[in-house]
């Protein structure tokens, strides 16, 4: 089997300058590019040969850079933020003219999180969530960060609130009269609680009830290196999905 | 739409008694006989109406009760432990004969373990196991247990082995040289260490590590009233499963 | 050694019939009196001869009882709440009266819990806050609680507080802009979480963090038998505390 | 209130240079002297005008380092391991020559471990393991340690084992009849299991059990920015302990 050719754009990054270091290491992939801040994305992939691109820069240039890289031939993983259902459409859009009447055609993975353990606790919460007549989740990180509750506890929670009313299970029982000045949030009727504590990096645990029994799924993050798993993963998966797809979870196989 | 009609093989047992009143509160159920030792099975399950008899008794009958509860032309919900593969081979020689020909045939569901959340973490740990580099199962139990590892935490290394393997994986890094000398046991390659606490009833956790990040998965009994929710869902799904189906996983909804 | 003779007030009821049983199980006690509701309780710890006797009944009637056992020479041992302030002054002071002049006077220690895990964690907290840079409580509990957080896990964050301060230490580094809506409290400057799960009984989890460093003290009350070690634990000890005593902690040994 | 002056032995390594930061950092210490290999200790020591020198180098040479340090007229704070009874023989023997007759000796602090949360838990451990009927310890650890189990978790066991004895308490309860093949080992009675997994770092969990009720205390290890806090509190204290002091925890205020 030949290797798959790979470029990373914002590879002087520190997300990118890993990415790069992880391709290099791994079996049936080859680094062809390193592509940073001022090249033409477009020129870089098309002439290194490049036929998966990872973008890892920053979410005022992400959009265009896929679309560069769309337009060069290639596949495209992107790790960045600042996608929201406008700029997916656009995508989608480029994609389907670039699809069409092809059987194989191109693709984009967008991951919010390539967080291994992160994706698969908040995908098996969400299969969890409808067996159970209580769900919260905790969320802890480090003190600098400003927002609270994290997105991916905020995802987690959605997702178990839609699994329970999919299920048609009303609401976590719950007889509090007071006390409700804690840090986190309700999402969607799902409790989520944060943590905030020197010396922990980002970590998550949703809580599971039913008389008698207890079901935990946690998840630790303490470096970024845990992002590469996914990062490489995503590179071997996007060539054969087609399209636009949205979260790793979708190239895992959880059958 | 119509109650489902239930017995209870056992009634008069500990798991037995619960179960009966599991189903009568339950929606869409409804106990039509208690069934106990010295009853005839066959007819007291046919006479009593039943579509769906739970049998909660001993090995040395249940593999009996189950013939005779089909003779009846029930289904079956096991939760007797005992069954091996010949037990097993004629309760499916029996369905076969009996459902050759109809589209919706009885159905037998042998389930060693009624728990939602210790299916639910045994599940999650299978799907798990192919993404990270090391996996071991710590089981912890009160101290009256005479078996270390507990059954379930040798069937949950047995899948996350099975799952290795079938990803290609070695077995987890170890550099240990001294050191064997602790409660638990190697279960294919995957380490099972075995706690035991006063105070406890019966929990596991399952700990997936990748450089920088940690997937646990844990699961705490307390309490036998945490097996009626699966013995109530067994009930529910075993008519629309012909033939024989072992563990409740199998009748879960985790798509 | 001879036995020390125990009377339990309140013995009809759910913690006083376990406490029957612990003391007549107990090593080096004897049950002499069971009182309940109606019993004249000074005339009962008289007529019975006993050494100590054990408070478990309702707060409206805990004080006259503690009264009436001093007044019947009796050492009392409560495990009743509603005390407050001026309830113990009155303690007190017929404390100060009766030991007057004497080497070996009488003694009352009350017990707001007596759960041995909950009085040491509360304690070790106490004893670890000055040494770490963050600090949070989280409690979990079953969702019919109607107040959150718990009155241990604020009595346990209010100890925090007070040692941190004492230390010198400001509050807990928190970045946090947006998000305060979640179950529990700001106690003196320690965040307090209430998670509410049904399975769940009593729980508390002490986190302490430094830069490369966490701290966890937990603690789980599964069952009232719990209280039991802590029961007799304070029957034994309350005969050498002449006075007033309040909380479990000051009995351990803990040097 | 003036600065204490403080050399660093050993400060080209990883943790040398890590605790001149510290020092460099921290309110009320003045770093006066970096040594390293090749230097003189002695008289570097004295030439800076350190009052308190830390000695982090290697086995072999720590020991000289210290009888230069207590010549050249500091106190010695040591984080090196290698120590035996007859090299902390030796160091005795020299503080009692220094300090005799003295009201105000020098002092010597040797500190296996720094890291607050590994002391406390320890300290915290053997103080709760009279109170419970069991008590086990879990260590986890990255997969290329070698031993098993930790060192820390051997000396946690055997102080448990130790207050366990001194209490009157027997071994833990333990019904197993089979299955003794994990990693870690049995210290004085008091089992201690072993985790290796990838992406860990140095953890340790204790857990007591009485009927009903259960207490973990959990230290995490992430960094070893987790010792500068404990090294800090040893420079500042060792000056008021004359003599030699061994464990991080003789200096903590537990009171």
């Amino acid at each position: 089997m030949s290797s798959i050719a790979v470029a990373v754009v914002g590879a002087a990054g520190r997300m990118g300058s890993q990415a790069c270091a992880a391709v290099e290491a791994a079996d049936g992939l080859e680094l062809v590019a390193r592509i940073t801040s001022g090249d033409d994305v477009g020129a870089r992939v098309r002439e290194s040969g490049a036929q998966v691109a990872v973008d890892l820069t920053v979410p005022s240039v992400t959009e265009a850079n896929v679309h560069a890289i769309l337009d060069a031939g290639a596949h495209a993983v992107v790790g960045t933020t600042g996608w929201d259902d406008a700029s997916r459409g656009r995508v989608t859009e480029h994609l389907d003219r670039l699809n069409a009447g092809r059987a194989d055609g191109q693709g984009v993975l967008i991951a919010p999180n390539f967080g291994l353990s992160a994706v698969l606790a908040m995908t098996f919460a969400a299969k969890a969530a409808r067996y159970f007549e209580s769900a919260e989740v905790v969320e802890l990180h480090h003190p600098d960060k400003i927002d609270a509750p994290s997105g991916t506890a905020r995802h987690t929670a959605a997702a178990i609130a839609a699994a329970r009313a999919d299920a048609g299970l009303g609401p976590s029982p719950d007889a509090t009269e007071t006390g409700w000045e804690a840090r986190g949030a309700d999402v969607d009727g799902v409790r989520v609680h944060a943590v905030r504590l020197r010396g922990l990096v980002a970590h998550e645990e949703i809580l599971f009830g039913n008389a008698g029994e207890q079901l935990t799924i946690r998840q630790d993050s303490f470096d970024r290196a845990s992002f590469m798993p996914g990062v490489l993963l995503a590179v071997r998966e996007v060539g054969s999905r087609p399209g636009l797809t949205v979260g790793l979870e979708n190239v895992l196989d959880l059958s």
